[in-house]
């Protein structure tokens, strides 16, 4: 197998949720939602990922890239174009990789005084 | 791949468990138990839910759909029909749909004064 | 597809760790390592779980039955022949059945006074 | 099945991020990530772990061993050479071992007071 081959084009992840509010010193404590991807290919990677509502239309696309050989842990709380991702709203993804990705999903919630995660591999799907 | 192939039609969830009590502000920080459901197809997607439990027979099944393009965070806790979900009892599920969708299983735990927090991929059968 | 084809005979959990000590009202709140199994078959599944260590040989089979259509969450704290797991030390386990289940693994930790919790779908191997 | 066929020969973890600081005693309550190995096998494996960075070029292999019928939960804190793991700071790993093996992620977070956990498996890719 060569590293071209690691991983899956779309992933889903169908939990998401960014807490409103923090306790702790930013931007480490601060309660985020992250999709972990990891680009083990040689060549950059273009990613494009659809957010899902329960009572209103995807939004997306938002397009974001990888470096070859990279990763990048990236906070959905930093999603701007088309729109940021709204708070204490419940949403899930969509991730489409022009090459195979490994994506994992992590949520720090830092709501109460004592911060909280959950960790998951996303669903591969193609 | 069209987004009409995008998960599977049926997905077990083995853990189960609605801690019965709460603190911090409903209905956020309630102990819940969660399904969080994608449906990336175009039309709705029609779901039934069967409850297994240790000492009796299996309850179901929940009904209930989730729109085309729509995510759903069901809360175990709000199951009604035919009847509601008891609190402090392990229990596991299957999840069937007329149509691929995604499933993840989240709960949070909030019986002591800080919550805890737990997030797993359900498994997809078929 | 029918109920007696879901989930796999063969499942690993690469991680494994009953905390030594615990806060909280017993058993609910106590440190506890569990394999939660649903049986969606119609007849019991006989179930047999190597746990392997780091620094001596594997112990087991550890032998128990899940009823048809049944869930059961076994506490690795409960298992006792052919000897009880050590706490505070490094596992893994092996499960094996004779039909098709589904386990996920769970832990809850209580060692501090605000406890914490982990769960992830377990690998399922054939 | 043979036990010689558990698990794969290369794992990723997307997520990776050792905390800078804990609470607590050490080592039990000491921030810390790690990658729990079952090799179910009879003989040895031979595993390399590539350590993939969001800002310059990954670092590895690192080289460890894990006897047959035991497992390794280890921690990406002790790697020390090539180079030690920074701490508080975002990484990916892939890890492919000369015979499979079963891997799971886990973390334990003692930044605050009372500490948080995340578990998943890892994602397999042959």
């Amino acid at each position: 197998m060569t590293k071209e081959q690691i991983g899956a084009k779309i992933w889903a992840i169908a939990e998401g949720y960014i807490p409103g509010s923090s306790h702790g010193p930013e931007p480490q404590m601060t309660s985020h939602e992250t999709a972990c991807i990891l680009n083990a290919n040689e060549s950059e990677a273009s990613i494009m990922i659809t957010v899902f509502y329960e009572d209103r239309e995807p939004i997306g696309p938002y397009h974001l890239t990888v470096r070859g050989r990279r990763t990048k842990h990236l906070r959905f709380n930093d999603l701007k174009d088309p729109e940021p991702v709204p708070r204490d709203t419940p949403f899930a993804s969509l991730i489409e990789s022009n090459q195979p990705i490994v994506v994992q999903h992590t949520r720090l919630d830092s709501r109460q005084a004592e911060n909280a995660l959950l960790s998951t591999i996303a669903f591969p799907i193609g």
